[in-house]
């Protein structure tokens, strides 16, 4: 089993399609990850996360070293073990969570300090802590710390905030090396610099000097547009190495995720399956639908009649509209389900397009 | 295919077990209930209900009654197909969640009109209409529109109502007859009384009279304690058929259970084990544990080293208390899947209990 590689198996255009191969087994690419937040993949079992396709889900650092705590979980044999999900597991590195959740933060050179958003404690979390944490659970892809730059940021904020996180990134490498559980797991830097081609270019070209298995793309999908988005890919991307996978962290809706890969992405990640289909959304092949909405009350058709996910063989929408209406749990079950099977569906879609080479003509499902 | 048919093939003392045939499956007895109030049982797929040895859920009529309406279900093909379970159903009358759950009441001798306690429509609930709209749902199991007594009760008080009661089940039992759907569905009287002996045998005798396919007891589990309930399963189940199931409603806890069975008692139901299943708390065959406590916090035990759920085979009692207190769907979902496996694995062992005679040992899993 090697630790990480990395084979590119078709081309279409700037898109690529292969297999990332760990340890814990294979990584599809073009790959959607499902977010498991707090150790779950919300009202999903493993099992069927698996089903829908999903060969690599993420999890969350902040969350899960404020409670159940890092140490925990490693005692508990670590979070594949905790969680029941056997297969690769990528963790970022809580940097976007200390900014997003927590208060009272005071960022300097050694890291950040906050307040833990569940019990006000304050804790320290440096790059050197954020690898040991994330080494802890026993990630098989781990992130650098990073600091999010907020957005939007002036050229003079987002260079000096890029700059910060490319020496938080070395020492994430040299924490990482220091590590056992480096033999067993792979280490993604992550380039920032906002909107601007110099200094994202600049990012990129500092993370290659240092070294890493994978690259992630930080700071897009934060209000820029998706126009914005695919400019900052479009000069981002040749800077990166052609033989590493690509992420795209917290990317996206349907048409975002088409884009990217078209843009030479291999790998993503979003809340957006899961978070929406707890609030009633579906997405289909005919558009996102709010099952809150009277005109299903009494529709006996499917979710998406050409989807094969249990919520659309066994279920009407008339059936999930009681449900949603009724805040009755089995409706975020049903919705989350389906949901991830259209994520994975599309993501089966692009591979298939790639390896067809006729990407270009791939629109959604 | 039988209507309905009941089988005993075994006893042991006043307990016995057996089967009911239907149409749409056959019942195992004794025999446990899981709650699907508004046509789910909360947290659970029906493949997963089944996997635990249902055989046979119950429904609310009053709740799909105002949402999302009977009419509606019956023009969507029926409850079976609106909810994805394909065996058999039984549908209370309503009558007991008029009292809990909705507001202004008015009983007369046609019926109750209330409030609905989800948009204040005013509704008459009436005998005829509680056999019709659990014929509209596609019942297998229909049960007799009863007034539940109050608790406590005096003796004038308890027999007005039992009597107001035994009228409505003989108005039922018209209303059901003239049906079509009569001949796919069993009708279930209902014996009041309250903790009275002179009164329960009075009902049970005018229910005998008018004739029904299995006798329920109402009115009990309702503050009494286990010794009330126990003494008027004393004197009430020896002036039931002993040639047709008897149903204690609404009960219970594991030792209720037992202590029922030797009393001959055939079918039960509760929101037990599903709703404690909601607030952290796992039946076990060490007794009962609350999943939220401090000290399971780094338990790798299962809840139950002794059951076979998927939630003992793949996670730990760490892992759960963690979902509970991080207030994740997926703990509700593997505690009521739990809880419903000990519940069916309780009716299993009473089942061969009696089979083998030796009930009277029978302290529980």
């Amino acid at each position: 089993m090697s630790r990480f590689e990395f084979d590119i198996t078709a081309r279409d255009g700037a898109a690529r399609t292969g297999v990332i191969k760990m340890e814990k087994g294979r990584i599809r690419t073009p790959a959607f990850m499902p977010i498991g937040t707090a150790a779950t993949v919300k009202a999903m079992f493993p099992e069927q996360v698996k089903a829908t396709g999903a060969d690599i889900i993420l999890a969350n650092t902040y969350h899960l070293m404020l409670r159940p705590g890092a140490e925990r979980i490693a005692r508990l044999g670590g979070l594949h073990t905790f969680m029941n999900w056997p297969g690769p597991i990528l963790t970022d590195s809580g940097g976007y969570q200390v900014m997003s959740l927590s208060k009272l933060r005071k960022i300097s050179e050694q890291g950040v300090e906050f307040q833990s958003h569940i019990d006000g404690e304050t804790i320290m979390l440096t790059p050197e802590r954020a690898i040991e944490v994330q080494a802890l659970l026993g990630a098989d892809i781990i992130m650098v710390f990073d600091e999010c730059t907020k957005y939007p940021a002036t050229h003079g904020e987002a260079k000096v905030s890029m700059e910060l996180s490319m020496r938080w990134a070395e020492r994430s490498r040299k924490a990482f090396d220091g590590f056992d559980h480096a033999k067993h797991s792979a280490l993604f830097g992550i380039v920032q610099g906002g909107v601007y081609e110099d200094l994202r270019i600049a990012s990129a070209e500092a993370l290659k000097k240092t070294g890493f298995d994978g690259y992630a793309i930080g700071g897009l999908a934060v209000g820029e547009g998706q126009a914005e988005m695919f400019k900052a890919l479009d000069f981002t991307v040749p800077h990166l190495p052609e033989d590493a996978p690509r992420y795209l962290m917290g990317v996206g809706k349907p048409a975002d995720l088409i884009g990217a890969v078209r843009r030479g992405i291999d790998m993503f990640d979003c809340v957006l399956p899961t978070r929406s289909g707890r609030t009633g959304e579906a997405f289909t092949r005919e558009g996102e639908i709010n099952l809150k909405n009277a005109r299903f009350r009494e529709d006996p058709k499917p979710l998406d009649d050409k989807c094969g996910c249990p919520a659309c063989q066994d279920y009407s929408r008339a059936y999930i509209h009681h449900l949603v209406k009724s805040k009755e749990i089995l409706g975020a079950m049903l919705l989350t389900w389906h949901n991830l099977q259209f994520y994975q569906d599309l993501m089966e879609g692009l591979r298939a397009a790639i390896v067809g080479g006729h990407l270009s003509d791939f629109k959604g499902l």
